[in-house]
């Protein structure tokens, strides 16, 4: 695989009852989401917990992503972190283990200057010798990834390649493509109006569990088949929004649909994230048999 | 003509060198967007320095655009004001001198409940029959229309018939269409994405100097043509941002393109608004060159 | 009166109930606050109801005011308006009328450059031959003054003696005094903390109805006596939230507590603003009883 | 020590040139200001690079600090981390260790509900039986701890004895006040306003450096000397504002000028934090001579 585009869903951790890392569920949503037809994966990054996920946890996830993609599909590996040396230290493993491509979010929970931030990126970058998204995340890290932040980036990190645009300031998807960016919208609901103006695909956590809804689109607007594109469109938007009603927050939700939906259970949040009562669960499990997914 | 949807620009109020309004320049302004094919126009919007002007000129205002375009184009007509009474005794005009239909900003300058603002529209709405428009421009008027907010204007005010949806909330177009509302997306550079999401057309400034760049992306849509869609959007978005390198400000900078355009001259914005320098119109006038606009 | 300190309370525009400038109400609300010590009144600004009154009513509340107070206490005449044309035409009027000063808020609904808002300033100063308090009221005008932009404006506008501060960024009370400014903090439960680091005094809405209240701050203040103005600052606070429990939208509220205590109908806020419903006037008279006010 | 009170500088965490804890110079640090007369001291949290140390850091830092201290004077120490459960187990290891409270950011980087957020508090607090502080850093964590949020960890966390409250809304000083809290003023030149309506002192990084200049504040304060007050406070202020001028990022300059004043290296900001440049560090020791502070 070499171009990152198209559908790329942002993987969950799925965790054993006692917290800890579940591999045999995470191979399993993988898989599940190859054979789905999906281009990519986002690992370990918002909706995989990221910054939740200890140093060993995160590498031991980016080892078996590998093994278990073998080169099918592009894995993106997030690899941010509190501080560069440990972000550079998750971007080198990333590397050895084999994914195609690593993300990091910015500096965050202190205010940086743009120097700062651009050398942040270059130190993590120059760690790992494969293609680097920038992950703009600013509800998380409090940083807005302008285009003007971006340039700095660009001029001085060769390796960067994209990046991930889950900012509210959807107009400057097209200022990134103008940059020669690659760049993965970061809202499922704006998959296809993001492609309408430069986009090359789409990272979120929602596709994670019916993938096969946003792989449509993207194959519709391949094709140049608009209307088929839009009613794609307008059918994965609703899909979430009628499991989103199930109360819940989301990383407990998304893992409960997959395990309800591969038969293995992924768990839930890890604290402070809540998991789900069983109110929830029963009426996420009425939801998704109404929708056709188990 | 009875829907509303396509392209339609907000014009700009052209003034005499003494800042009276120039009846004989906006004619030509809007007879040049009618000829070259939109499908109707926002007049005394943001655009039109709307709460700049007295009531006796946005009535004045109101008569020449009935006048002019006779039906062939929707006048959607601004009546917003600080108080209710004013804004009312607006709509009642626009109503009398015979526009298709009227828009409104939410109450500004001071916070009001949810309540107030739907009374606002309730009572506005009865003094003209005719369809209403709510005007979303939070960066202006401080109020962010959610779905939550339309919904309580839905349910008091019959004429509401749709929205101009200017905030930086873009995944909002989907809901508001959701709800049954004719949504006219509030920036040019993101027409075509917000078709594939729900909207029926568009409003912004930019388009009153070049109409043909917008009708272009309206019927390349309209027949589903994808590619020439994304290219049409593409090349009207540049023209803008071409434009905008002359420097000078948005309302000064239009009135300048048009009168160069039209051969008759708009002024300039209105105190507090800039006129632009000689250097500036110099710089525009050579951009236009460029663009093959003059 | 030549210093611009202590408090200044800002007066509500007493209306009939049909709608107009209840000048009776008026002239008795300024003169039971003058009696009571104030130093100063603020004058169709926020709390008067400001953008909301026409050009006729704003001159004649000019008049009034002067003529009532008859140089006994500094009137601060709030001449802002949409365009600089209006604003400076107020300015003029203001000075010809007889106050003591003239206060504005920056140019608002359109954004503008620093270099707009200084000529603003400029042109609406030179109108009148008055001191002039810029008004930073950021909620209700999108506009932040920055000590920045504030040295901005003290450059080109020699008139300038102050400002009423009403943001959120409470530090830069501090910084406008460092620039020489009279700084009036535009927060009465903030008037005690503002007097220790720079400000000569408090503008705003609540001490209207009470001003006893305020002036027992300012006068513990003014002889040193912490313990005494630590005290008067917590009543004075604790008394807007007593009457603040009724419901009710502020101007309202302030409008009625006055015809409570003074025994003259003041009306309610002029559309959109809403009018207290019997429920809530009758529990603002239980409170008002209960705090001793009536 | 029992009252949390008066004024404790956040301590920074000095490190070797190799990036590792310089335990020798946080011990020189903390006696420094143990000897001037401060009344706590503010351990690993914003100013100490709090999410920057590894947990084992974390802990030697608390140990060290209670060593050195020796119950003189009150130490809260933070213990806020990504997880509950890394945050629950350095509380129980401060408590361990011997200082005399904790302090906890809320969960931040992914946004919580009110619920997870208490029960977030009540796992930390029940691990460690220690007065518990919460630390409202809004633009660190993007959560704003309002009144009413805090109620409702008062309702779930007997521990609970305060706040360090470091957001823009100053205002709410007051209103934690009210509620029987501790409130810690975050902004080190608003210590003397916080004090007039109801903190009961000032947690903040700027005082580690030179805390005589804040004990001023204290000692005039108490004694009810507004006008000393006052003048100490002003000090103070203008004290950081000209060693700022120097240029460099907080973090760096607060080491610095340590290291200068008390002739221990203490090093330089952590990455993604910046060194200072020779400029910086020549231009902060003229300074420093200026003031007196060498």
């Amino acid at each position: 695989m070499s171009a990152f585009e198209g559908i790329l869903p942002a993987i969950v951790t799925p965790m054993n009852s006692d917290g800890s890392f579940h591999e045999e569920a995470f191979r399993k949503v993988m898989e599940f989401n190859i054979e789905t037809g999906v281009h990519g994966l986002w690992i370990a990054g918002g909706t995989g917990e990221s910054i939740l996920l200890s140093d060993e946890e995160n590498m031991r996830i980016a080892s078996a992503a590998a093994d278990q993609a073998g080169g099918r599909v592009n894995n993106i590996m997030h690899v941010g972190a509190p501080t560069t040396e440990r972000a550079a230290r998750l971007a080198e493993h990333a590397a050895r283990a084999g994914v195609e491509a690593i993300c990091c979010v910015p500096p965050f929970f202190y205010g940086r200057t743009h120097h700062a931030i651009a050398e942040h990126y270059r130190t993590v970058a120059a760690a790992a010798d494969l293609p680097l998204f920038v992950y703009n995340l600013p509800q998380s890290t409090g940083v807005e990834i302008t285009p003007e932040l971006m340039r700095r980036i660009q001029d001085r990190v060769p390796q960067l390649r994209g990046l991930k645009h889950s900012s509210p300031v959807f107009p400057n998807v097209r200022n990134f493509a103008a940059m020669g960016l690659s760049c993965l919208v970061g809202n499922h609901q704006l998959m296809l109006p993001a492609l309408t103006i430069g986009a090359v695909g789409c990272v979120d956590g929602p596709p994670i569990i019916a993938p096969e809804y946003w792989v449509k689109i993207w194959n519709a607007y391949r094709v140049g088949d608009l209307q088929r594109a839009e009613t794609a469109q307008d059918r994965a938007s609703r899909l979430w929004e009628a499991l989103g009603a199930c109360g819940g927050e989301f990383h407990s939700v998304a893992k409960a649909a997959l395990s309800e939906r591969l038969g293995i259970e992924c768990g839930a949040a890890r604290p402070p994230g809540t998991p789900m009562t069983e109110e929830q669960r029963k009426a996420l499990r009425g939801i998704m048999e109404e929708q056709g997914l188990v």
